[in-house]
This record gives C-alpha cells, structure tokens and sequence, in this order.
C-alpha cells in the first residue's frame, strides 16, 4: 500500500530519485545520474536508495528510448545532449595526459576565482537585493545585459568562407549549423553568431565535434573568436548564479570551458601529432565545471554517458581530480558556499577538522536545559511551548529526570487541532506514569492524515476550559530515541546525525537524567569554533589527544576519547 | 602520517579500494570496479569511501594505459577483457527489448537453479570434504573432470569451412582465432575447439563479436556446437564453486551465458530484422551472471564499460533487474547465501521482515548479564576473563551499575602484555573512580605497537604476585561508546549497527544501568525468529503495531515504536 511512503523519510528518497530520473531525462546519463544523486543530493547514502535512484534513472531511459522510436523526429531527435565520440580508434596519446593534467588545474583555478567572486556578490545579493521590487529589477537588467551581449557580438564576428563538404559524413552536419547572419550568401558563416545564435546543445556539438580545419589554411574558429566568446559567457554564469531565478550553471559553464579548451588545442596542433580540438574541448569543458561544483564521479559520468566513449573516462578523471583539488585548496564547491551562506543546517561528510583535532565533548557544545515536556502534560503548557519555539522535537521527561521519549511537533499539533484530550480524568492518576494500561486516544490514522502538512500551532484555538485538560502523551511518543552520554567525542555524535539522518540528539548523564539535546545547529563549524574559543581547558587536553586519539578508531573507526577523564591538570610526560 | 590508518576501519577501506582497482585490472572497469566495491564489498557506503575507491580505480587505469604504451605489444595488448561494440549505429530495435526482458527472466531462473544445486553440495562440501585429504583429493577429481572434458569435447567437434576474409577487418582478427584441430589445414575449423581451446576471453570475443554467418549459408557455430558448450560449462561452474580453491563464478557464468544468448539469437535471426547474435549473447551472458550473484549497477557498469558501449545500458539493466527479480523470488544470491552457509555475521542492508512487522524490543534478543570488568580491577580477574571467553569487548561497570566505558580484547591483551599493572597503589585508593587524576601507566604509541596483530590471551603468562595487583583501565577505555535503551525497537538498533560499522552496542535501562549488549549474532535473522518464537507476548503487540508502525518513522525513517508502553491486553478497539 502507499501508506508506507507517508513520511519524511521516503519524501527525501523520492527527491534523490527524482534528482537521478531528472539527470538521466536531461543529458541522457542515467548512471551519471544516480551518482549525482548520491554525491550532491542525499544526505546519507544506502544501497536500497541506490537501487531506487537506479530503478528510476532505468525508467527514464526506457521511456526515452521508446518515445524516440514511436514520436516522429520533429519533437525528439535523440536522448543525449551530445553527440558520441567515435570509439574505432584511440582519440587522445599518451603525452596529451599531461596536457590534460594542466587543464584540470586551470580549470581549478578558474573555479577557485568564480566561486571567490560570485560569493561577493551573493553576499551583496542578501543584503540588499531583498525586496521583490530589486529582485525584478535585477533580473530585468541581467536580461538586458545577456541579450545584448548575444545579441550584439555577432555583429562584430567575421565572415569565412564555408567549403563544400560530403553531405553523407558527420562533419557536414555539425558545419551546416555555422550561421551565415549578416554575411553573403550560404557559402560563408559568422563566427561568433555561429556560436551565440544556436540553441546551447549545437553550440556545444560545434565546439566539441568539428575538425581543427574545414579546410586547409584557417581553422573553423579563430582564437579571437573563442575568446570572444568564452569571456562573456563565464562573466555572464558568474553573474546569474545566485540570482532571484535559476539560471543554471552546468550548460554556461561546459559552454566557455569547451571554448577555451578549444583555444588551447587549437595552440597545441601546429605542433603536430595532439588530439583533436574537440577532446580538449571536452576536457576542459569538465575541468572548469568542475572547479565550480567540485564533483568527480557523477560529473565524469554523466559526460562519458552523453559522450558514449569510455575511452574519455582516463582524461575526464584526470583532469576532474585535479580541477577538484586546486580548487579545494581555495575555497569549498559553489553549491557549499551557497548552503552555507544561506544558513541552511547542512552536514558535511567529515566533521570539521578542529573538533577532531582538539578533544571537543558533547556536553561543551550542546543546549543545557532543553524545553520538555511530562508525558501527561496540561494543555495549555503544550500549546504555550509550541506557540513560543519553532523546535521540531520535544523531549518527554519524567519527575526523576529521566528520559521518557520524545515527541514531534507535527503530532503534538494534530493532537491539539483535533482535541485529543484524555481530560476527564484526574490528575492524579493520569500523573502516575509506571500505571501500565496506557490507551490512545486517536488511532495512528487519525494523527497521521496531516501529512505531510500539519495543522500549524497558529490555526489552533483552544477554550479556557481546554486549556485547563490534561492530555496523556505517552502513545504517541518515541519511546526510545537515539541518545548519547555527555562524555561522548563531537566527531562520534557527527557521525550519528551524518549517518543515521537525525535532527536532534538526546544528551543523558551517566545515571540516566537528560541534560541537554543536541541539533544540526550545534555542529555547524561557526558554532563549534564558538565553543572551541570558549572552552580554555581544552588546550591542555589537546596535547594528549593529538599523539593518542587514534587508539580508540580501532574500536569502530572513529576517533574517540582515548582518555576522557584526565583532569586538565595532568602532565603529558610519563610518570 | 601513516600512524592514521593504523586501525581496523581504514583496513576495511583499504580492502575496499582493492578491490575496485583489482575489478579495475581484471575487467578494464575503473567505475564498475568502485560501484563493484560498494555494492558486494563494503558493509556500509560513505562519500568518503566511494572517493578513495574511484581514486584507486583511476590510478589502476592509469598505470594500465601507461604500461600499454610502453611494453611491446607481446606482454599487454589491451585493457579490457571485450572489444567495444561500434558506436556508430543502433546495435537493437525496440522490439529486440521484449527479447532482452525474456532472457532477463530465464538467466534468473537458471541462477536460481544454480544457487539451489550449489547449495546442497555445498552443505555436503562442509558436512563431507572437511580434511586436507579429502580436500585435495576433491580438488584432483575437478580438476581432472574438466581437463576430460575440455579436451575431449573437441574431439567430437565438426569440421567448418573457413572463408577467405578481407584481412584489415575486425572479423578477420576475431575469425582467425578459429582452431582447425585435427581438421584439414587452416581451410577449416573445428566448432568445439574454437571455443574450448582457447584463452577465456577469446572465447568471449568469438561469442560476442562473430556475426551469424562467415559466409552465406550456414551459422559460424552450430545450436549443437553452442549447447555442447554451454551445459558442461553450467555445469563445471556448478561443481566447482565453494570449493577449497577459488575457481571464479563470473568467467564461467559469462562464458556458457554468451553460448546461450548465442544460440536465442540464432534462432530469431531467420524471422529478420533482429540484432546481431553477439548483442543477445552479450545480454543473456549477463542475465546469468545476474541471476547468480544477484548484482544490477555494478555487473551492468562492468559490462558497459568493457564494451565501451553506453547504448548497451538499456538491454543490460532490463535484463539484470529482471533476473535479479525472479531469482530474488526463489532464492538468495550465492555469495549470501555462502556467507549464510559459513556462519559469517554479516548484516544484510535491511532488517529482516519478521522483526519489523512484529513490535520486537533489543530487551528481548540482547544478551543479559554481561561479563564486565571494573574501571579498576585486578589482574587475574582480567587475565581469567580473557582466557575463558573470547568476546571482542568488555563494558566496564561502576559499582553503581552505571556504564563507565568499554575496553577491547586487544588493548587488555596489550595492557597484560606489557604488564600496565599500578599495582603499588592501595585498592582503596585505586577503586574510587571519582578521583580526577588519572594517569596512564603507558603511552598510546606502546599500547598501539601490536596492530594489527595483538598478543592474545595464550601468549601471556603471569606470575601470582602479578595476578594479585591492581590495573587502572580508565585511561585506555572508550568512555562514551554508542548506547541504546531497552525499550528500542530491533530495526533501529540494526540501523546503528548497519549505518556505524558496530560490533557491539550496550544497552542500558532507563535509569542508566547497564542492562545488556548486543553484538551481531543477536541480530541475525535465525536469533530474531526464534526470539519471536520465545515471546508469546508479541502476538498481542503485534495487532497494535501493523497499523500503526509508520507514524514514528516520520521522524528520522526508521520504523519505530508508536505505542511501546501500553500492555498485551489492550484491546486494539477504540476507547
């Protein structure tokens, strides 16, 4: 039945799968596109959500496949947004590797430098492109400027001369393209309308296809040219990223990589004997792609998917490898810079190196007296505490301090929206939790047909007389949450909310008693610095930790407290 | 330093890598290679993980491509075990896909016939063939059983006529590899030997790459030929997996699957318009390997990349999923169930139906009552506790019931060793744990100088002065290791010991005492059903649950409790 997809969980797994389907429909890379799901999308990832990634990506394909065989080529001419490299013969040599390993790092660079400057302006953006009124002004003149710069170049290409070509091979497909615009007649084309004037997937085919020369003498695209075009176009992405509508970033950053890459092999054949402009035009294509978002895997798949060559995978990899960690080395992937600086409490895979390093504890960086609940609770306390926070959790604690469950506020608001007060009841008896006969008042059916959209605590209205009832929480709650003790190394308790999806996490003592809960919030890097600069004990704990925490990873790999409860005073020399 | 991968999680991920590059080598798939490592090898996927395989991958691949171009073509020839497919035009028609899905089903079928079979000699092999003797004796009987057959079915193989052949085409290459054997000069060819008598992968060229005719008339190999080579290679393949020496699973699967397929599509090749035969022998060679070990992503990727064709993508996953599916219908795959077979605790991704559908609580399947040590204690208790069991972890135990920490095995063992006794202090003084200063009697570095191989318990003597002192363990243990109360539920202690990589969680009461722990074993599928045997109680539970289980996983995705406190007698009616 499809009651089981009713939940948070199975929300977030659809979304990865259809993250792949939507990979996999748009460049014709089903693998590439589970593994974009994967890398990018999903928080954690597990074999059964890359079956379904998989299965999805599958499905897609398949619909293509049969659609492009029943529609007539008018609507689909085919699934990949790129045309397949030939793979009769070896397309690149051994000493282009090299070459490639330099474009990797340019590419780096180049990304380092986008990502540097777009997050300027994204943090000008946020201040003060705030209203709806800036927004459109701001789209209104990036529009402007992106037509009149694809508008206006053309008029300044050159005309060459277009050669008579066999009309049965490949090539003179990708030159009938070549836009004459403004020049005479159908034997010459315009360089830069040729580039500018075309929908993005020829422009592509063009830069990635056609041979050096059409003819003997000039190649298809003066340097000029390429550089004419290349400069506007990654000005223009660094421009738009960011901005109020998506604009994209894959397709304007492929466009002005292939186009320099094309430069550089245009350079490189005079000297006879390198690969064809158009491998380098790829390459490079992906390294400057991928010195913005900084993905390996995904990127190199979806590229040889649409390229449908796998001898491409030993260029791409190389040069993606080195794109990813040149720029690494100046600052995080664009998509990373974006989440942080729109403070959205993302996790990444590794906990930040300084609480690793230093001996930071759970208890130094959580909320001490967290806002709880007692399993029969009054009404009108619960309606207050929900009016009063946005929390998402709520811890139920009994009158021994110690934890009883915990319970969401989504279900603590349907129970008040549809008054499932057990009010007639005295205190009393309703107080005396160990009674062992606990009936719920609402089936799960009744609380759970909200989903996914809970009534808010503003659409609740509740009596005087109401809010004086009682209400017994203990059906609906979890009774056994995910939990730690205080003593517990930050990296362990990153590595539950990272591998295990929570949003909160109990903090007990070692009798039992809560003594606070932790959020994503509180293992962001900004709040794990605060409390690293705040906690001058460290320091001293520091010196044994960083020749000794690896003892305890052997335990499951993850570094711990090799020794917890040294006090501060305790001298790192031998006894 | 190299000090970080002195622990047993970098091993496994070292072992991991290995194995993407060793598929990388061995098939010429650097990607399938790292999915390979994931989807069969790694108990639990992170980014991180997936990152250094593709990393080891691409260097295998690298090294490959150098080393091609350096040694003389006698030595390597190429990477990859297939040639490619041409990418130039369709290799199917969308009819061809009802085709694939056939083959996809049947290939599940004959794997799941595979599996069936190998699982009772496998019961016999280890109830039987348990010496060295009998072992070897085995050994010899295969061994000689498929000599005979391998050079005895030639014998009987029929004489071909061999066409004359333009020398610069591919089919020539793949043509003159045809033995003539005992027939009448290079002329003609012998069908059998052809396929016999060759290096596997050039069996597999000839399978895959040979079209249906050499020349007008008859097929290059007749139905006879292919069966008399598909069934004793079925059947060698049978025979020999599981065995004392490892004879491989996907050579022979691919081998006599590619016979197969051949012979389906020579039989459709009259009624026109079909593929070619290599592309069905190509599709059912995978179906088999695919309804044995069950794979889809990383078989498919495998495949695709030794092809080096993406458009193969589509008939692969079709028939992979397909003959997982039906073959997941009947049985596990062969290296579950050998795992199975072997009494290897390794947890499958999900837990198991029955405990999830029934309300089944850790309380019900952990081990009670514990052996613990105490923060402080003495050495021959430590050293008797060793000796007598052989528990991989120990939790240390307050005085008040309370956990302090764990200790593994192999720092206890180190500790007993090296002789870390501070025995000159008083017990007294020694057992009040609530003293801050506590200093190790030993560095990291001198307790971290066994791995990976500790002394154990065997090696250790002790004099019973020795066995009389005291040992302070608090410096060396884990004092804040992953915990769980009674009440949780069994799929979401089987999700921290899946998503974490655990070997053992302890489980507490509410009021922190230490109540139990659980390792693997507990969590196999044969100790939770006869669990659910044991507790009559559940049945009662049970009727709440199955319609109420889902509300809790809206909070982090697991299946948890809904309604954990209310008694077996409660009427599952409404109030």
């Amino acid at each position: 039945s499809f009651e089981d997809f009713r939940n948070d969980k199975e929300r977030r797994d659809f979304v990865a799968c259809a993250t792949a389907g939507g990979v996999a429909a748009a460049f014709g890379a089903p693998i590439g596109g589970v593994f974009f799901a994967l890398e990018e999308g999903a928080s954690f990832m597990t074999l059964k959500l890359t079956w379904r990634c998989f299965f999805c990506a599958i499905g897609t394909a398949l619909t293509g496949y049969l659609l492009l065989s029943v529609l007539p080529p008018e609507f689909v001419n085919q699934l990949s947004f790129l045309d397949p490299f030939p793979n009769s013969g070896p397309l690149y040599e051994q000493k282009d590797l090299s070459i490639f390993a330099v474009m990797g790092v340019l590419g780096g660079l180049l990304g380092a430098a986008f990502n540097q400057m777009n997050r300027r302006l994204t943090v000008f953006r946020l201040a003060h492109v705030t209203t709806p009124r800036k927004k459109m002004l701001e789209l209104m003149s990036l529009t402007t400027l992106m037509a009149v710069l694809s508008f206006g170049l053309p008029f300044a290409g050159r005309c060459r001369s277009r050669p008579q070509l066999d009309t049965t091979t490949g090539i003179y497909s990708y030159a009938s393209t070549l836009r004459p615009f403004l020049c005479a007649g159908d034997d010459s084309y315009n360089e830069l309308a040729s580039l500018y004037l075309q929908s993005w997937d020829d422009s592509l085919r063009i830069l990635f296809h056609l041979p050096m020369h059409l003819q003997s003498g000039e190649p298809v695209f003066s340097t000029a040219a390429l550089l004419c075009f290349f400069c506007p176009y990654f000005f223009m992405a660094f421009m738009t990223f960011g901005a109020s509508v998506p604009f994209g970033l894959f397709i304007p950053s492929l466009l002005s990589g292939a186009a320099l890459g094309r430069v550089v092999g245009q350079a490189l054949h005079p000297l006879g004997g390198f690969a064809e402009p158009g491998v380098y035009a790829l390459v490079m294509a992906s390294a400057v792609l991928g010195g913005m978002c900084r993905m390996t895997i995904s990127l190199a798949l979806i590229l040889l998917e649409a390229t449908g060559n796998m001898n491409l995978l030993l260029p791409l990899s190389i040069s993606l490898f080195l794109s990813r960690w040149v720029g690494n080395a100046f600052n995080e992937s664009i998509y990373q810079m974006h989440i942080h600086l729109r403070k959205i409490p993302f996790l990444e895979p590794q906990c930040p190196q300084e609480a690793r390093v230093s001996d930071l504890r759970v208890c130094e960086i959580m909320a001490t007296e967290p806002l709880c609940l007692h399993p029969v609770d009054q009404v009108g306390r619960i309606y207050e505490l929900l009016a009063a926070t946005a929390h998402h959790c709520f811890p139920l604690r009994e009158d021994d301090c110690t934890v009883f469950g915990t319970i969401s506020r989504d279900i603590l608001c349907s129970l008040l929206f549809l008054k499932a007060f057990s009010g007639e009841k005295s205190e009393s008896v309703l107080r005396d939790t160990s009674a062992a006969v606990v009936t719920p008042v609402l089936p799960y059916e009744k609380v759970e047909q909200f989903f996914p959209h809970f009534p808010s605590i503003a659409t609740i209205c509740l009596t005087e007389s109401e809010k004086i009832s009682w209400i017994d929480l203990r059906p609906y709650c979890d009774t056994a949450p995910y939990l730690v003790t205080e003593s517990t190394a930050v990296p362990r308790a990153y590595r539950l909310f990272r591998n295990l999806g929570l949003r909160h996490l109990l903090v007990i003592s070692r009798n039992g008693h809560l003594s606070g809960i932790l959020t994503r919030h509180d293992l962001e890097e900004e709040h794990l610095m605060a409390s690293l600069a705040h906690s001058p004990m460290l320091l001293s704990r520091k010196v044994w930790k960083i020749t000794k925490d690896a003892l305890m990873r052997q335990e499951d790999g993850e570094l711990d407290s090799y020794h917890s409860h040294e006090s501060p005073s305790v001298s790192p020399s031998m006894p």
